[in-house]
């Protein structure tokens, strides 16, 4: 249990996995590889992070967005395989701003998810990666980012 | 047969696959996985559904519009793996709807797609999913869909 | 090395791999899949085109657009599994054009990356793909595009 001694180590709490709002699954596995479903910014108390980069939210409050949606998304990944020292590396990440016209600094956003995933596994954490823009998401939130995990046999 | 009696069953005609607009294909099989190219919603009388979702359409409308594109999608799987009892699993789905930027029912919207899916399909149909708004896709269509499937050997 | 003939019979000369602009790497391979993250469009004097298409530029500037990161995609791939002759088939393309609400021809830019991969690698070329607009994207390219490969073991 490397990984969550890491976790433990850095502070961070594991959500469970997310209610999905209606007929889909927070993630699917197929042979080693696992797609994890697009997941929002939860906060601590369960409330999201909504509103518009470059608008209503710094980059800043972006980039703490993402780095909540990559807790959520290995909240969803442990969930599925149990044991996250069986993950054999980060494969891809999608992460799509809600934001301005005007707003280019999609990849600084992005990179809370980016930056919390290669503390947390290292090498193995550095993935392939979209970092887009939007003109809207889901219930206003500031961030969406869906993820692919290669895990062991 | 049984998916094929389950749609006749459920009064659902598939099309033949999508005929693709440019130098590209429906879907592509590499191992189990296939990959099926972005679907636009077209009406049973080959017209395609068109506008904003909040704008010009409602959710209701953007909801049928997802749900003709999973149907169209079908139809391109079934010219892939012919017999759609291979099924595995429904993997993932990336659901793009075309909205104004105040809009933030994306899920309501897509989930026209993950209902159908699951009507045809059950526990197979289960799938991981992103439903994001863009303000923009290929020729003013409502919804674009995506998906991945995995098939049996 | 029929594929490095084939471009330089085109007069295509590959980039290095991209530096990424954060905690992510250009590529992972993972099984007989390598995802490729998300390019923009580099001139060949290694400035970015910028712009909206429908407004600052035209469909036959983002064509162009997707043709340069198709090129860039080629050289990433290369930089991760060094001869191209190792391609078995070019397998997803994801394109998103940064472009007014308006605008419609969103496959129309993304065809640039498409005929080109169709050119360099014929049949193995012909890809999946799903073409999209966005209101905003990193530096305000014009283009970003993702990629899936399928390479020989």
């Amino acid at each position: 249990m490397q990984i969550e001694a890491r976790l433990k180590e850095m502070g961070t709490e594991l959500p469970p996995a997310v209610t999905p709002v209606a007929n889909y699954v927070p993630a699917v596995r197929t042979g080693n590889l696992v797609f994890l479903s697009g997941h929002g910014p939860f906060k601590e108390d369960g409330s999201l992070i909504t509103g518009k980069v470059g608008a209503d939210l710094t980059v800043e409050q972006g980039y703490e967005a993402a780095r909540r949606i990559a807790i959520g998304l290995l909240g969803s990944l442990k969930a599925e395989i149990v044991d996250l020292d069986r993950v054999k590396r980060v494969v891809k990440l999608l992460g799509l701003v809600n934001c301005t016209p005007e707003f280019a600094d999609q990849p600084k956003v992005i990179n809370g998810a980016s930056d919390f995933l290669v503390e947390v596994f290292g090498e193995k954490g550095k993935h392939a990666r979209s970092a887009v823009g939007t003109n809207a998401l889901p219930f206003n939130i500031a961030v969406e980012i869906e993820m692919i995990v290669a895990v062991e046999d």
